[in-house]
């Protein structure tokens, strides 16, 4: 995170293919008045209805520690999302950020406790994690994710240790932009039930398809009650907002007093983090939710189409950039989110992200930022959604200057690079 | 925290004398149009002068982790409690709360790393310490508090454990209202000094000083660089803000490098935790601290004058209530904050809270709760804060027959309850 946002700071002209953040270009949507007016939407309806801010407390007292817009919420995930979440069990929080901070040591509280996570995987899961002392164990890559999943399992039960929870970004996975099918989420859930592990299913790109049909979250899919739904507005309103949200299962394990008691738990971690998610933002966010019937599907259509056409400009320059380089240089082709992954012929670290800003003028994310050993160390991050495709088209044309001058002139020999 | 809210919640007919809540009455002035604003004067502000928000990175989008307003806080603080503050050493937090789950486990890394507490102390700050498995030892008050720390830290050392940090409410303390005065902040300030343990100041009451000198803050006080300094805007401005802020001293221990260490550790953990403190909230306070020239002096008045007469309305009814029984029950005359402590006969534990509110309408705090062990089973937290005098002389009478019931007829025979 921090790393991000000060290389940012530290080379403002540099083009930033690196940044994970929305397009701001949709911003002035949320001007100050709408912002006002959403407020007073929100309070208006609260107090009217008897619920939420608004009844007991005004909406400028300390709040809920669970939050307060939490039905609204809950109605959004069903209709957009398609999880059948339900008040009482969504927690609303500062950011999904909190809710990583809150639900990585409830799960593992324990020494031995584990959390099983993609390499490479969102710094910031990986980041809470270590923050609270809770050991992560890499799935290793060899495999598909599925074998991978199980062979960690295993290996951790041989050394003692246990895997209590599986942290997963499944629909456009950041930082690589994968997606997960449907036998491949159903799996999982099947080996996580038998062995007693909590997904974190981690959302926050999913509404940003570009193509093809949607793959359920496993939130959605899971019939026992193995996953907490991690859901955040900072990509479909606005990060400044710092809303999340985490949507505990009925049931966990088919088990009501487990859930209850995990609830209690998260509560009370929030209580001593926290104290309750500020209720202007929450009364924002709610107000807005009110005045688009529930869900964001609309709201979103302007940058929806953006971010496709972005994808594409990047795609297209990346071909345009290494025309006849696939047996050294490749990428894959997101069908949603907000990344690419490239692999590189050589090592691209932390100096390198200085070098490829300082001379050719485009910040590019190295993978090895991501993961938990130098397996990645040859693969870098594109962003495609915080940039517009004019800037797009030059970064990445920086970026193949960098690769020319790193490969040295024979390789590059012949090739239009421009 | 949540048993506050949650006792609330559960006996809404009960008056409440125990939730430390500020006051709602002047809340009228942060209308949403107020506060629309402020957020457009705060962000109109930093275009112009090229600082904070609004500069590279629009007011919507993630922010800086260290927060953005920290010039308009470390300027109030200097202005309005005599802290000389700086914005490269003020982290803006996600309410006073988030200042404290960062600062408690980066002081006490290690095990056998201890902090110290006031027993009964703030439940925020012992709660905040157990959610990060950092050990408290309550300091004793068999002797003065300044004997007590030096007690404890022996104590630890012949346990083979160290004190890192003492967290205190030096100014207007909760639970108790007690005011430190300044050679006891001195001498304190050097033992932590001599012993490198770092204070963790909390000073949300500081600004409602009733009658006599002001106490300068142990962070005024500090030459050599022991006190964090801990403020929020929960009770001067609103706690739906959520913006607190923990101010470190220029150099740590006389050493400038081990502060900048501890900034970048506090600043990294803020990343894993909630990213950034919300930004629409920072832009309404900076906004506010703009338009009322960088001070709150004024803007605390009315609340201030009505705390003050609370406060007398209080200590009225109690003299009132129990107006022979100094033997038996007595209490403090805080000459500020929210809070006074009542000594009583018998114990008063949570399920006594529940009988009183049930049968007498009166909520209030054991002082129990906020204690380490059962010395303060016979005391109760009183806070006049949030109600009006009405109810704090129906509150303090129904008190008044809930002692009497307690203590049986003959007991307060002869003695004018009413």
């Amino acid at each position: 995170m921090m790393f991000l946002n000060e290389i940012s700071a530290e080379f403002p002209s540099a083009i930033s293919l690196a940044a994970g953040r929305p397009t701001d270009r949709f911003f002035g949507r949320l001007s100050s008045r709408y912002l006002a007016d959403a407020l007073e939407r929100y309070d208006g309806w609260a107090t009217r209805e008897g619920r939420g801010l608004g009844v007991n407390t005004p909406l400028l007292q300390y709040g809920r520690t669970a939050g307060d817009i939490a039905e609204l919420i809950a109605t959004q995930l069903c209709l957009d999302e398609g999880v059948a979440a339900s008040s009482e069990r969504t927690l609303i929080t500062s950011g999904c950020q909190e809710a990583l901070a809150l639900c990585l040591p409830a799960l593992c509280p324990n020494p031995g406790d584990v959390v099983l996570m993609r390499n490479p995987t969102y710094a910031g899961a990986s980041g809470a994690a270590r923050a609270n002392s809770v050991e992560i164990f890499p799935i290793p890559n060899a495999t598909d994710i599925v074998s991978g999943i199980e062979i960690s399992i295993e290996q951790l039960k041989r050394s003692g240790k246990r895997a209590r929870a599986l942290y997963l970004i499944p629909t456009f996975d950041n930082p690589t932009g994968e997606l997960m099918d449907e036998p491949q989420r159903k799996a999982i859930l099947s080996i996580c039930y038998r062995s007693s592990i909590v997904v974190l299913e981690d959302n926050p790109y999913g509404m940003f398809r570009y193509e093809g049909q949607a793959v359920r979250p496993m939130a959605a899919l899971d019939e026992v009650g193995c996953v907490i739904y991690l859901s955040t507005y900072s990509k479909t309103l606005a990060p400044a907002l710092r809303i999340g949200a985490a949507t505990l299962p009925e049931k966990l394990f088919d088990n009501r007093a487990a859930r209850s008691a995990l609830w209690q738990e998260l509560v009370q971690r929030k209580s001593f983090l926290t104290l309750n998610t500020g209720q202007i933002a929450q009364a924002m966010v709610g107000g807005l939710l009110l005045e688009q019937n529930g869900s964001l599907q609309q709201w979103i259509q302007p940058a929806l189409a953006w971010y496709r056409s972005s994808r594409d400009a990047m795609l297209n320059e990346l071909q345009k950039a290494f025309p006849a380089m696939s047996n050294e240089l490749s990428w894959n082709h997101p069908s949603g989110g907000f990344f690419l992954a490239v692999d590189l012929p050589f090592r691209f670290e932390a100096h390198d992200v200085i070098e490829c800003a300082v001379k050719h003028g485009v910040l590019v994310m190295p993978m090895s930022f991501f993961a938990q050993d130098d397996s990645q160390d040859y693969r870098v991050r594109l962003s495609f959604s915080g940039v517009d495709r004019e800037k797009i088209q030059i970064g990445v044309r920086a970026l193949a200057d960098y690769v020319a001058q790193r490969l040295g002139p024979t390789r590059m020999a012949g090739e239009a690079v421009h």
